[in-house]
Protein backbone atom coordinates (compact mmCIF):
# COMPACT_ATOMS: atom_id res chain seq x y z
CA UNK A 1 0.00 0.00 0.00
CA UNK A 2 1.43 3.28 -0.87
CA UNK A 3 0.82 6.79 0.49
CA UNK A 4 1.12 10.46 -0.14
CA UNK A 5 2.47 12.56 2.08
CA UNK A 6 1.53 16.27 2.79
CA UNK A 7 3.07 18.49 5.35
CA UNK A 8 0.95 21.90 6.42
CA UNK A 9 -2.29 20.00 5.78
CA UNK A 10 -4.35 21.70 8.46
CA UNK A 11 -5.32 24.63 6.26
CA UNK A 12 -5.41 25.95 3.07
CA UNK A 13 -3.58 24.88 -0.20
CA UNK A 14 -2.50 21.49 2.26
CA UNK A 15 -6.07 20.80 3.25
CA UNK A 16 -7.26 20.76 -0.73
CA UNK A 17 -5.16 19.02 -1.95
CA UNK A 18 -5.48 15.97 0.39
CA UNK A 19 -8.54 16.27 -0.82
CA UNK A 20 -7.75 16.36 -4.51
CA UNK A 21 -5.53 13.08 -3.75
CA UNK A 22 -7.97 11.63 -2.00
CA UNK A 23 -10.38 11.95 -4.83
CA UNK A 24 -7.70 10.00 -7.05
CA UNK A 25 -7.59 7.53 -4.40
CA UNK A 26 -4.28 7.88 -2.83
CA UNK A 27 -3.81 6.69 0.66
CA UNK A 28 -2.52 9.83 2.75
CA UNK A 29 -0.56 10.56 5.59
CA UNK A 30 -1.42 14.49 6.79
CA UNK A 31 1.00 16.40 8.81
CA UNK A 32 0.25 19.91 10.92
CA UNK A 33 0.64 20.94 14.30
CA UNK A 34 -3.16 21.12 14.95
CA UNK A 35 -4.30 17.92 15.44
CA UNK A 36 -8.38 18.67 15.52
CA UNK A 37 -7.79 20.31 11.86
CA UNK A 38 -6.57 16.75 10.56
CA UNK A 39 -9.48 15.08 12.59
CA UNK A 40 -12.04 16.94 10.57
CA UNK A 41 -10.19 16.48 7.35
CA UNK A 42 -9.85 13.05 7.93
CA UNK A 43 -14.04 13.13 8.26
CA UNK A 44 -14.22 14.87 4.58
CA UNK A 45 -11.88 12.44 3.47
CA UNK A 46 -13.67 9.54 4.45
CA UNK A 47 -16.89 11.01 2.84
CA UNK A 48 -15.16 11.24 -0.66
CA UNK A 49 -13.64 7.41 -0.35
CA UNK A 50 -14.22 5.77 2.85
CA UNK A 51 -11.83 2.73 1.59
CA UNK A 52 -8.44 4.82 1.32
CA UNK A 53 -6.48 4.77 4.54
CA UNK A 54 -5.86 8.21 6.34
CA UNK A 55 -2.98 9.19 8.93
CA UNK A 56 -2.62 12.02 11.39
CA UNK A 57 0.68 13.25 12.37
CA UNK A 58 0.66 16.04 14.78
CA UNK A 59 4.13 17.99 14.51
CA UNK A 60 5.80 21.08 14.86
CA UNK A 61 7.94 21.11 11.89
CA UNK A 62 9.29 24.89 12.83
CA UNK A 63 11.95 22.59 14.71
CA UNK A 64 14.44 20.72 13.06
CA UNK A 65 14.29 17.97 14.87
CA UNK A 66 10.70 17.40 14.38
CA UNK A 67 11.76 16.76 11.04
CA UNK A 68 13.75 13.92 11.67
CA UNK A 69 11.35 12.05 14.16
CA UNK A 70 8.75 12.90 11.87
CA UNK A 71 10.62 10.96 8.62
CA UNK A 72 11.61 8.45 11.30
CA UNK A 73 7.89 7.81 12.26
CA UNK A 74 7.31 6.89 8.38
CA UNK A 75 9.48 4.03 8.09
CA UNK A 76 6.93 1.39 7.75
CA UNK A 77 4.79 2.63 5.07
CA UNK A 78 5.63 2.73 1.64
CA UNK A 79 6.07 6.19 0.32
CA UNK A 80 4.95 7.31 -3.49
CA UNK A 81 4.65 11.37 -3.73
CA UNK A 82 6.11 13.71 -0.47
CA UNK A 83 4.42 16.93 -1.08
CA UNK A 84 6.16 19.54 1.06
CA UNK A 85 3.46 22.52 1.40
CA UNK A 86 4.05 23.54 5.41
CA UNK A 87 5.22 27.55 5.46
CA UNK A 88 4.42 30.74 6.58
CA UNK A 89 5.00 33.89 5.55
CA UNK A 90 5.70 37.40 6.93
CA UNK A 91 4.83 40.90 6.09
CA UNK A 92 7.69 43.55 7.12
CA UNK A 93 11.02 45.29 5.36
CA UNK A 94 14.24 43.95 6.92
CA UNK A 95 15.06 46.40 9.66
CA UNK A 96 11.66 45.50 11.22
CA UNK A 97 12.30 42.23 11.38
CA UNK A 98 11.14 40.48 14.81
CA UNK A 99 13.73 37.78 14.73
CA UNK A 100 12.01 35.30 16.61
CA UNK A 101 9.46 34.73 14.08
CA UNK A 102 12.07 35.17 11.13
CA UNK A 103 13.65 32.71 12.42
CA UNK A 104 11.10 30.30 12.66
CA UNK A 105 10.13 30.58 9.14
CA UNK A 106 13.61 30.08 8.09
CA UNK A 107 13.69 26.73 9.99
CA UNK A 108 10.44 26.08 8.36
CA UNK A 109 11.01 27.09 5.00
CA UNK A 110 14.00 26.06 4.83
CA UNK A 111 15.29 23.69 6.87
CA UNK A 112 12.47 21.07 7.14
CA UNK A 113 12.05 21.42 3.86
CA UNK A 114 15.43 20.31 3.04
CA UNK A 115 15.77 17.78 6.03
CA UNK A 116 12.40 15.97 4.59
CA UNK A 117 13.48 16.31 0.68
CA UNK A 118 17.01 14.47 1.34
CA UNK A 119 15.84 11.63 3.41
CA UNK A 120 13.14 10.87 0.94
CA UNK A 121 15.93 11.43 -2.10
CA UNK A 122 18.06 8.97 -0.24
CA UNK A 123 15.30 6.74 0.25
CA UNK A 124 13.28 6.83 -2.81
CA UNK A 125 15.64 7.85 -5.68
CA UNK A 126 15.36 5.27 -7.30
CA UNK A 127 11.57 3.91 -6.94
CA UNK A 128 9.47 4.27 -10.08
CA UNK A 129 6.60 6.37 -9.77
CA UNK A 130 7.72 8.45 -6.69
CA UNK A 131 7.06 12.20 -6.79
CA UNK A 132 8.75 14.98 -4.44
CA UNK A 133 7.04 18.35 -4.98
CA UNK A 134 7.93 21.53 -3.35
CA UNK A 135 5.44 24.36 -2.74
CA UNK A 136 7.49 27.31 -3.14
CA UNK A 137 6.00 30.91 -4.45
CA UNK A 138 5.49 33.27 -7.30
CA UNK A 139 7.61 35.26 -4.56
CA UNK A 140 10.47 32.72 -4.78
CA UNK A 141 10.93 33.52 -8.24
CA UNK A 142 10.23 37.84 -8.31
CA UNK A 143 11.33 39.86 -5.28
CA UNK A 144 8.64 41.61 -3.21
CA UNK A 145 9.55 44.58 -1.61
CA UNK A 146 8.68 44.44 2.44
CA UNK A 147 8.18 40.51 1.58
CA UNK A 148 11.87 39.98 0.93
CA UNK A 149 13.13 37.69 3.58
CA UNK A 150 9.62 35.55 2.89
CA UNK A 151 10.18 36.08 -0.70
CA UNK A 152 14.14 35.18 -0.52
CA UNK A 153 13.34 31.72 1.30
CA UNK A 154 11.14 30.77 -1.82
CA UNK A 155 13.81 31.43 -3.44
CA UNK A 156 15.92 28.85 -1.91
CA UNK A 157 12.66 26.37 -2.81
CA UNK A 158 12.62 26.74 -6.14
CA UNK A 159 16.90 26.65 -6.70
CA UNK A 160 17.04 23.76 -4.46
CA UNK A 161 14.01 22.00 -6.17
CA UNK A 162 14.82 23.27 -10.05
CA UNK A 163 18.59 21.82 -9.04
CA UNK A 164 17.32 18.64 -7.29
CA UNK A 165 15.15 17.71 -10.44
CA UNK A 166 17.72 18.05 -13.01
CA UNK A 167 20.51 16.96 -11.08
CA UNK A 168 17.89 13.71 -10.53
CA UNK A 169 17.45 13.47 -14.14
CA UNK A 170 20.98 14.02 -14.84
CA UNK A 171 21.84 10.20 -12.62
CA UNK A 172 18.67 8.81 -14.47
CA UNK A 173 16.86 8.57 -11.18
CA UNK A 174 13.45 7.53 -11.17
CA UNK A 175 11.81 10.12 -8.89
CA UNK A 176 10.49 13.40 -9.95
CA UNK A 177 11.01 17.00 -8.05
CA UNK A 178 9.07 19.61 -8.63
CA UNK A 179 8.17 23.03 -7.67
CA UNK A 180 4.43 24.40 -7.44
CA UNK A 181 4.58 28.61 -7.36
CA UNK A 182 1.66 29.61 -5.86
CA UNK A 183 0.23 33.62 -6.31
CA UNK A 184 -2.29 34.71 -3.63
CA UNK A 185 -4.24 32.28 -2.44
CA UNK A 186 -7.16 32.45 -0.36
CA UNK A 187 -5.52 30.38 2.90
CA UNK A 188 -4.54 31.30 6.21
CA UNK A 189 -2.04 32.85 4.58
CA UNK A 190 -2.02 36.31 4.84
CA UNK A 191 -3.22 36.48 8.56
CA UNK A 192 -0.46 34.71 9.86
CA UNK A 193 1.93 36.85 7.41
CA UNK A 194 0.35 40.44 8.76
CA UNK A 195 -0.24 38.66 12.69
CA UNK A 196 -3.72 39.56 11.95
CA UNK A 197 -6.90 37.20 13.72
CA UNK A 198 -8.77 37.45 10.84
CA UNK A 199 -8.45 38.44 6.94
CA UNK A 200 -10.41 38.68 4.56
CA UNK A 201 -9.88 38.09 0.95
CA UNK A 202 -12.61 38.94 -1.29
CA UNK A 203 -12.51 42.80 -2.08
CA UNK A 204 -9.35 43.42 -0.50
CA UNK A 205 -7.16 41.60 -2.85
CA UNK A 206 -7.92 42.78 -6.09
CA UNK A 207 -6.78 38.60 -8.03
CA UNK A 208 -6.36 35.61 -6.04
CA UNK A 209 -6.97 32.09 -6.10
CA UNK A 210 -8.95 29.46 -4.13
CA UNK A 211 -7.49 26.62 -2.84
CA UNK A 212 -9.20 24.42 -4.45
CA UNK A 213 -8.24 26.24 -7.78
CA UNK A 214 -4.62 25.47 -6.76
CA UNK A 215 -5.00 21.85 -5.38
CA UNK A 216 -6.23 21.51 -9.12
CA UNK A 217 -3.36 22.91 -10.48
CA UNK A 218 -1.27 20.62 -7.81
CA UNK A 219 -2.74 17.75 -9.95
CA UNK A 220 -2.04 18.75 -13.15
CA UNK A 221 1.62 19.53 -11.63
CA UNK A 222 1.62 15.97 -10.67
CA UNK A 223 -0.14 14.98 -13.93
CA UNK A 224 2.71 16.27 -16.28
CA UNK A 225 6.45 15.88 -17.44
CA UNK A 226 7.07 19.25 -16.40
CA UNK A 227 9.45 20.76 -13.44
CA UNK A 228 7.50 23.92 -12.30
CA UNK A 229 4.09 24.73 -12.02
CA UNK A 230 3.73 28.61 -11.54
CA UNK A 231 0.80 31.46 -11.73
CA UNK A 232 1.60 34.24 -13.78
CA UNK A 233 0.89 37.00 -11.53
CA UNK A 234 -0.33 39.47 -13.96
CA UNK A 235 -3.00 37.32 -15.55
CA UNK A 236 -3.48 34.38 -12.98
CA UNK A 237 -2.71 32.20 -15.77
CA UNK A 238 -1.20 28.61 -14.63
CA UNK A 239 1.76 27.67 -16.43
CA UNK A 240 3.65 23.96 -16.77
CA UNK A 241 7.29 25.00 -17.26
CA UNK A 242 10.90 23.62 -17.74
CA UNK A 243 13.10 24.44 -14.84
CA UNK A 244 13.59 28.64 -14.82
CA UNK A 245 17.13 29.59 -13.01
CA UNK A 246 20.30 28.52 -14.89
CA UNK A 247 21.86 25.44 -14.28
CA UNK A 248 25.10 23.73 -15.52
CA UNK A 249 26.71 20.68 -14.61
CA UNK A 250 29.57 20.34 -12.24
CA UNK A 251 32.04 18.73 -14.17
CA UNK A 252 34.14 17.51 -11.70
CA UNK A 253 34.97 18.11 -8.44
CA UNK A 254 37.52 20.74 -8.26
CA UNK A 255 35.98 22.85 -11.06
CA UNK A 256 32.37 22.66 -9.54
CA UNK A 257 32.76 24.81 -5.79
CA UNK A 258 32.72 28.58 -6.42
CA UNK B 1 35.41 56.02 16.01
CA UNK B 2 34.27 53.78 13.15
CA UNK B 3 34.57 50.10 12.32
CA UNK B 4 34.66 47.92 9.51
CA UNK B 5 33.05 44.38 10.70
CA UNK B 6 34.03 41.30 9.07
CA UNK B 7 32.53 37.76 9.43
CA UNK B 8 34.60 34.29 8.63
CA UNK B 9 37.88 36.76 8.50
CA UNK B 10 40.56 33.78 9.71
CA UNK B 11 41.06 33.00 6.01
CA UNK B 12 40.65 33.44 2.50
CA UNK B 13 38.41 36.13 1.17
CA UNK B 14 37.42 37.34 4.91
CA UNK B 15 41.02 37.37 5.34
CA UNK B 16 42.20 39.30 2.50
CA UNK B 17 39.39 41.62 3.03
CA UNK B 18 40.69 42.44 6.08
CA UNK B 19 43.85 43.51 4.92
CA UNK B 20 42.18 45.65 1.87
CA UNK B 21 40.39 47.49 4.16
CA UNK B 22 43.33 48.30 6.53
CA UNK B 23 45.05 49.36 3.80
CA UNK B 24 42.11 51.66 3.58
CA UNK B 25 42.37 53.03 6.61
CA UNK B 26 39.72 51.74 8.57
CA UNK B 27 39.51 50.24 12.18
CA UNK B 28 38.58 46.10 12.22
CA UNK B 29 36.37 43.82 13.93
CA UNK B 30 36.93 40.50 12.85
CA UNK B 31 34.79 37.61 13.78
CA UNK B 32 35.90 33.70 13.56
CA UNK B 33 36.19 30.76 15.15
CA UNK B 34 40.05 30.15 14.85
CA UNK B 35 41.39 32.58 17.64
CA UNK B 36 45.23 31.74 16.25
CA UNK B 37 44.28 32.97 12.87
CA UNK B 38 42.71 36.20 13.83
CA UNK B 39 45.58 37.08 16.15
CA UNK B 40 48.10 36.20 13.31
CA UNK B 41 45.73 38.72 11.43
CA UNK B 42 46.02 41.43 13.79
CA UNK B 43 49.96 41.25 13.40
CA UNK B 44 49.48 41.07 10.04
CA UNK B 45 47.76 44.21 9.92
CA UNK B 46 50.02 46.11 12.46
CA UNK B 47 52.82 45.91 10.02
CA UNK B 48 50.08 47.72 7.13
CA UNK B 49 49.33 50.42 9.51
CA UNK B 50 49.95 49.93 13.24
CA UNK B 51 47.18 53.06 13.90
CA UNK B 52 44.30 50.99 13.40
CA UNK B 53 42.49 49.32 16.01
CA UNK B 54 41.62 46.29 15.47
CA UNK B 55 39.47 43.77 17.86
CA UNK B 56 39.31 39.99 17.12
CA UNK B 57 36.03 38.27 18.24
CA UNK B 58 35.58 34.23 18.59
CA UNK B 59 32.68 33.20 17.61
CA UNK B 60 30.71 30.21 16.11
CA UNK B 61 27.80 31.55 13.81
CA UNK B 62 26.81 28.45 13.16
CA UNK B 63 25.14 29.13 16.13
CA UNK B 64 22.17 31.00 15.70
CA UNK B 65 22.24 32.71 19.37
CA UNK B 66 25.55 33.12 18.67
CA UNK B 67 24.94 35.36 16.08
CA UNK B 68 22.69 37.58 18.44
CA UNK B 69 25.51 37.93 21.22
CA UNK B 70 27.93 38.82 18.74
CA UNK B 71 25.91 41.20 17.69
CA UNK B 72 25.22 42.16 21.06
CA UNK B 73 28.27 42.04 22.17
CA UNK B 74 29.20 45.10 19.37
CA UNK B 75 26.94 47.48 20.73
CA UNK B 76 29.43 50.24 22.15
CA UNK B 77 31.13 49.87 18.25
CA UNK B 78 30.43 52.78 16.01
CA UNK B 79 30.36 50.32 12.56
CA UNK B 80 30.27 51.91 9.19
CA UNK B 81 30.39 48.85 7.07
CA UNK B 82 29.57 45.07 7.72
CA UNK B 83 30.52 41.82 5.56
CA UNK B 84 28.87 39.12 6.19
CA UNK B 85 31.94 37.23 4.71
CA UNK B 86 31.23 33.24 6.47
CA UNK B 87 30.54 30.38 4.75
CA UNK B 88 30.93 26.94 3.64
CA UNK B 89 30.24 24.43 0.96
CA UNK B 90 29.05 20.96 0.69
CA UNK B 91 29.81 18.88 -2.07
CA UNK B 92 27.53 16.41 -2.42
CA UNK B 93 24.15 15.13 -4.37
CA UNK B 94 21.08 15.64 -2.41
CA UNK B 95 20.37 12.16 -1.50
CA UNK B 96 24.16 11.82 -0.58
CA UNK B 97 23.61 14.69 2.38
CA UNK B 98 25.30 14.60 5.55
CA UNK B 99 22.37 16.17 7.42
CA UNK B 100 24.39 17.74 10.13
CA UNK B 101 26.54 19.09 7.86
CA UNK B 102 23.69 20.34 5.37
CA UNK B 103 22.02 21.89 8.65
CA UNK B 104 25.22 23.60 9.95
CA UNK B 105 25.79 25.04 6.69
CA UNK B 106 21.87 26.16 6.84
CA UNK B 107 22.76 28.01 9.79
CA UNK B 108 25.84 29.93 9.13
CA UNK B 109 25.08 30.58 5.52
CA UNK B 110 21.85 32.29 5.63
CA UNK B 111 20.36 32.04 9.42
CA UNK B 112 23.30 34.36 10.77
CA UNK B 113 23.55 36.16 7.83
CA UNK B 114 19.75 37.14 7.99
CA UNK B 115 20.05 37.61 11.57
CA UNK B 116 23.20 39.94 11.63
CA UNK B 117 22.15 41.96 8.50
CA UNK B 118 18.83 42.28 10.51
CA UNK B 119 20.14 43.57 13.23
CA UNK B 120 22.59 46.04 11.23
CA UNK B 121 19.76 47.34 9.67
CA UNK B 122 17.83 48.22 12.48
CA UNK B 123 20.13 49.92 13.78
CA UNK B 124 22.35 51.64 10.77
CA UNK B 125 19.72 52.15 7.68
CA UNK B 126 19.59 56.03 8.32
CA UNK B 127 23.53 56.68 9.28
CA UNK B 128 25.42 58.39 5.90
CA UNK B 129 28.31 55.90 4.31
CA UNK B 130 26.79 52.84 5.69
CA UNK B 131 27.61 49.48 4.06
CA UNK B 132 26.24 45.99 4.30
CA UNK B 133 28.09 43.68 1.93
CA UNK B 134 26.73 40.00 2.04
CA UNK B 135 28.92 37.58 0.16
CA UNK B 136 26.95 35.33 -1.92
CA UNK B 137 28.74 33.21 -4.71
CA UNK B 138 28.44 32.94 -8.74
CA UNK B 139 26.55 29.49 -7.59
CA UNK B 140 23.86 32.15 -5.79
CA UNK B 141 22.94 33.26 -9.54
CA UNK B 142 23.80 29.87 -11.54
CA UNK B 143 22.03 25.99 -10.17
CA UNK B 144 25.55 23.59 -10.18
CA UNK B 145 24.67 19.56 -9.68
CA UNK B 146 25.69 18.07 -6.87
CA UNK B 147 26.44 21.47 -5.17
CA UNK B 148 22.53 22.43 -5.56
CA UNK B 149 22.13 22.88 -1.78
CA UNK B 150 25.30 24.95 -1.31
CA UNK B 151 23.76 26.89 -4.46
CA UNK B 152 20.74 27.27 -3.12
CA UNK B 153 21.65 28.86 0.14
CA UNK B 154 23.30 31.16 -2.10
CA UNK B 155 20.45 32.09 -4.22
CA UNK B 156 18.82 32.68 -0.69
CA UNK B 157 21.76 35.53 -0.03
CA UNK B 158 21.80 36.82 -3.71
CA UNK B 159 18.05 37.41 -2.98
CA UNK B 160 17.98 38.04 0.26
CA UNK B 161 20.59 41.12 -0.33
CA UNK B 162 19.26 42.20 -3.38
CA UNK B 163 15.76 42.61 -2.32
CA UNK B 164 17.10 44.77 0.81
CA UNK B 165 18.74 46.64 -2.01
CA UNK B 166 15.77 47.70 -3.49
CA UNK B 167 13.99 48.26 -0.36
CA UNK B 168 16.42 50.44 1.59
CA UNK B 169 16.46 52.38 -1.84
CA UNK B 170 13.04 52.91 -2.22
CA UNK B 171 12.40 53.53 1.50
CA UNK B 172 15.06 56.54 0.47
CA UNK B 173 17.55 55.00 3.26
CA UNK B 174 20.94 56.13 4.01
CA UNK B 175 22.56 52.47 4.07
CA UNK B 176 23.45 50.69 1.24
CA UNK B 177 23.39 46.91 0.55
CA UNK B 178 25.40 45.08 -2.08
CA UNK B 179 26.42 41.17 -2.94
CA UNK B 180 29.55 40.30 -3.94
CA UNK B 181 29.08 37.04 -5.61
CA UNK B 182 32.88 35.54 -6.62
CA UNK B 183 33.64 32.16 -9.09
CA UNK B 184 36.73 29.50 -7.54
CA UNK B 185 38.68 31.78 -5.44
CA UNK B 186 42.14 30.34 -3.89
CA UNK B 187 40.71 29.64 0.25
CA UNK B 188 40.16 26.75 2.25
CA UNK B 189 37.05 26.31 0.73
CA UNK B 190 37.02 23.24 -1.69
CA UNK B 191 38.86 22.03 1.17
CA UNK B 192 35.39 22.23 3.42
CA UNK B 193 33.15 21.43 0.43
CA UNK B 194 35.09 17.83 -0.07
CA UNK B 195 35.89 17.14 4.04
CA UNK B 196 39.33 17.00 2.60
CA UNK B 197 42.48 17.94 4.54
CA UNK B 198 44.37 19.70 1.96
CA UNK B 199 43.23 21.31 -1.25
CA UNK B 200 45.69 22.25 -3.89
CA UNK B 201 44.08 24.55 -6.60
CA UNK B 202 47.24 25.25 -9.07
CA UNK B 203 46.87 22.38 -11.69
CA UNK B 204 43.62 21.17 -10.19
CA UNK B 205 41.17 24.19 -11.09
CA UNK B 206 41.18 25.29 -14.61
CA UNK B 207 40.51 28.56 -13.83
CA UNK B 208 40.20 30.96 -10.29
CA UNK B 209 40.96 33.75 -8.42
CA UNK B 210 43.29 34.51 -5.47
CA UNK B 211 41.49 36.02 -2.11
CA UNK B 212 43.93 38.79 -2.66
CA UNK B 213 42.41 39.50 -6.19
CA UNK B 214 38.51 38.86 -4.59
CA UNK B 215 39.36 41.42 -2.07
CA UNK B 216 40.28 43.68 -4.43
CA UNK B 217 36.98 43.48 -6.15
CA UNK B 218 35.43 43.92 -2.81
CA UNK B 219 36.82 47.14 -2.46
CA UNK B 220 35.62 48.16 -6.02
CA UNK B 221 32.19 47.16 -5.25
CA UNK B 222 32.24 48.81 -1.84
CA UNK B 223 33.55 52.26 -3.90
CA UNK B 224 30.89 51.81 -6.55
CA UNK B 225 27.35 52.66 -6.71
CA UNK B 226 26.22 49.07 -8.25
CA UNK B 227 24.81 46.08 -6.13
CA UNK B 228 26.51 43.64 -7.61
CA UNK B 229 29.80 42.15 -8.17
CA UNK B 230 29.76 39.10 -10.01
CA UNK B 231 32.46 37.14 -11.44
CA UNK B 232 31.58 35.42 -14.69
CA UNK B 233 32.10 32.20 -14.40
CA UNK B 234 33.44 31.48 -18.13
CA UNK B 235 35.72 34.62 -18.59
CA UNK B 236 36.85 35.13 -14.98
CA UNK B 237 36.10 38.68 -15.24
CA UNK B 238 34.63 40.82 -12.63
CA UNK B 239 31.57 42.95 -13.42
CA UNK B 240 29.57 45.73 -11.12
CA UNK B 241 25.94 45.03 -11.68
CA UNK B 242 22.61 46.59 -10.71
CA UNK B 243 19.82 44.07 -9.34
CA UNK B 244 19.79 41.04 -11.48
CA UNK B 245 16.55 38.66 -10.08
CA UNK B 246 13.51 40.35 -10.90
CA UNK B 247 11.76 42.55 -8.43
CA UNK B 248 8.79 44.42 -7.72
CA UNK B 249 7.04 47.00 -4.69
CA UNK B 250 4.01 45.42 -2.86
CA UNK B 251 1.71 47.96 -3.72
CA UNK B 252 -0.33 47.48 -0.32
CA UNK B 253 0.02 44.59 1.96
CA UNK B 254 -3.19 42.75 0.96
CA UNK B 255 -1.97 42.42 -2.00
CA UNK B 256 1.44 41.60 -2.09
CA UNK B 257 1.74 38.08 -0.06
CA UNK B 258 1.25 35.33 -2.98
Amino acid sequence: MKYTVITGASSGIGYATALAFASRGKNLILAARRQDKLEQLKVEIAKINQHLDVIVKSVDLSVAENAHTFYESLKNYEIETWINNAGFGNFASVGEHNLKKIQSMLHLNIEALTILSSLFVRDYENVDGTQLINVSSAAGYTLISNFVTYSSTKFYVSAFTEGLAQELQSRGSKMKAKVLAPAVTETEFEKHSLDLNEFQYEGQVPKFHTSKEMAGFMLNLYDSDKTVGIVDESTYEFHLKEPIFPFREGTKKASTAP
